[in-house]
């Protein structure tokens, strides 16, 4: 193999494989990125054995061929190399490196051969759609904060993506909870995701896929099967393994009765649930919310530290009301609000509370209580 | 006490005083900060016992008084209040708590007796001069990255703060040595430093005095005794305590014999260092300089991972000579060169290599080699 490449451009492709490498390896092939040249093509292969990324590029491929490098090296040399720079990979079978050069810097890599490095098998797919990269962006940013970090519920660790039924028709729907709380965001159904099966993305393949999704103009090829999931640009691949469980009944937990609405300006809430919480010690961090006509008390407790209390002018036309909550989760749901104001429907102190932004239906948020 | 302070110039205040606090205290009062209110000032006043800053703000005291409460709590309420808001603090003795107040935010704080604050007895000092920001500022940024880590060489974390003779008379000059590399920097000797006993400034009062240095109009007045050193502006007083301790004859380390002159683009060997240092291990990065005729040939080789080199242009006439350094220390001399070429002299491949701006003495560097 020997090839050129445009430092920008090759920044930007092992950049986006080096990410999926895990810094920990016990499989030391696993730490490497697998460059195969062909045509006018380069491309870099990385994988954690659950996910696998493949970024092409164009270079002037003087002599075809394929290898693996240290990954992490790789991005590190590059990175630091002039902009700008032509870059030359020449690699040296018989020596087991691979030589880089530019300008007057010139590195040799150790190598391990190709045929070591685990590519993914390919699948079949049960379903194939396109989608713009905003509506990937807001199905997995919108409900991504409500994954589950416990590792025993593995099966909360990732974003539900499924068909659902909803008021105007079927829909892509994305969900995710810990049990705590709960994001339901819908997307109109792409043509060829009818026969969608309902996986889970993990979390670590929802923040991989979050690179791909920048450019607005992005049309993104998404691929499912029951085991695994494709995510496909011009330049860029992500495959990657669903997690093997069963996501439970999250409709059971959004309350359909709650009929007392609160109507609130987001940013305002969001900064005042942060302002009380602030006297309250790092781990309850409970905040109540009392209701009365056209107004909100938020109010912490904490007998070490002190005392906070804030009001604000919400509408609010139901019997007064108070019910306590993790300030975290409220300051969270609210950051989601980026259009109009946040919405609240509550039920009683006991009982789980419903938030969306107006009368939009399409992002759904739930949050449990807290005895305060 | 009662009194109502801007936000914004409350934050200023409190956040300096603030930073001196440690995270993790077992005495609860240090966790505190003491504030006073008398005239038309309030003063904040937080110690970890080594270090006290005083912060002095304008306030309209209607009441004056004085109590202390959690420094970091306070901080954080004044830094999440709305810009512009105006900041009412009331303290309520029999109650034991302090009110913060700003527009329909109310915070009721948890205070400890203003007389368990443990203030920083006053000194006699030895020697008492003025210096502009800028002087202060060159004197400690550029010898403080050497400062040793080891705390069983305790006088040796710290900047030695002396007075001695140089070429042209006597100068007040700071020095950091952490035995692998030696910073030496002079500024001309302030009337009244002359009496200036010498001492170590520890590294936290380092960081601290930092902040005070901000703008280049500010004049600080230097106070120094064989225990203690302040630094004072028209609003910020910082007192420490000085380590107890003799730092080493470092004259002895700084070579004067070295003759062969290497001078480099400082930026450009930075990058060439830190380029090939890529393919080194985390922990030993040994970067061998080669100099031949006006040619500088760095290079780093780990059997594992690989290996580098890169040639720079510079201007080098004496014989050729290989020595090796850590990475990281080539790389910290050389970022502290800001106008001119940086000038090597060299010895031998066993003798510490000297470092200086063009021809500047007043800011001179020592490295010890390593065998590579």
């Amino acid at each position: 193999m020997k090839i050129s490449v445009e430092r920008a451009t090759l920044l930007k492709a092992v950049g986006q494989a080096q990410s999926v490498v895990e810094r920990r390896n016990t499989i030391p092939i696993l730490a490497n990125v697998l460059i195969e040249a062909e045509g006018d093509t380069v491309s870099f292969r990385a994988t954690d054995l659950d996910i696998e990324v493949v970024d092409k590029a164009s270079a002037m491929v003087e002599r075809a061929g394929a290898t693996t490098v240290s990954a992490v090296t790789l991005h590190e040399i590059v990175r630091k190399l002039p902009d700008g720079a032509m870059v030359q990979l020449t690699d040296d079978g018989a020596a087991g490196r691979l030589t880089v050069e530019a300008g007057r810097s010139n590195f040799s890599l150790a190598t391990l051969p190709k045929e070591d490095f685990p590519v993914m098998a390919s699948s079949e797919y049960d379903a194939n759609f396109s989608a713009k990269a905003p509506v990937l962006r807001r199905l997995f940013d919108k409900s991504k904060f409500a994954i589950s970090t416990e590792e025993t519920r593995y099966y909360l660790n990732g974003v539900y993506m499924h068909v659902s039924d909803a008021d105007g028709g079927k829909v892509l729907r994305c969900v995710a909870t810990d049990g705590h709380r709960l994001a339901r965001i819908d997307a109109e159904l792409p043509a060829g995701a009818e026969n969608l099966p309902g996986v889970i993305v993990p979390r670590k393949t929802v923040g991989e896929l979050r690179k791909l999704l920048d450019d607005d103009d992005t049309e993104v090829a998404v691929s499912v099967s029951e085991t695994k999931v494709r995510f496909a640009t011009p330049d860029i691949t992500l495959t990657s393994k669903v997690i093997d469980g069963t996501f439970p009944d999250y409709t059971r937990v959004i309350p359909q009765g709650n009929t007392k609405k609160m109507e609130v300006d987001a940013s305002e809430f969001a900064q005042a649930v942060d302002r009380v919480a602030t006297v309250s010690s790092e781990r309850s961090r409970a905040v109540k919310l009392a209701l009365g006509e056209d107004k909100l008390v938020l109010s912490v407790n904490a007998p070490d530290a002190g005392a906070a209390e804030e009001e604000l002018v919400v509408a609010y036309g139901d019997e007064p009301l108070e019910i306590g909550f993790n300030a975290k989760y409220l300051l969270e749901i609210a950051s989601q609000v980026d259009r109009e104001n946040a919405v609240f429907m509550f039920d009683s102190s006991g009982q789980p509370v419903l938030m969306r932004e107006g009368n939009d239906t399409s992002a759904v948020y739930v949050v449990m209580p807290m005895r305060v």
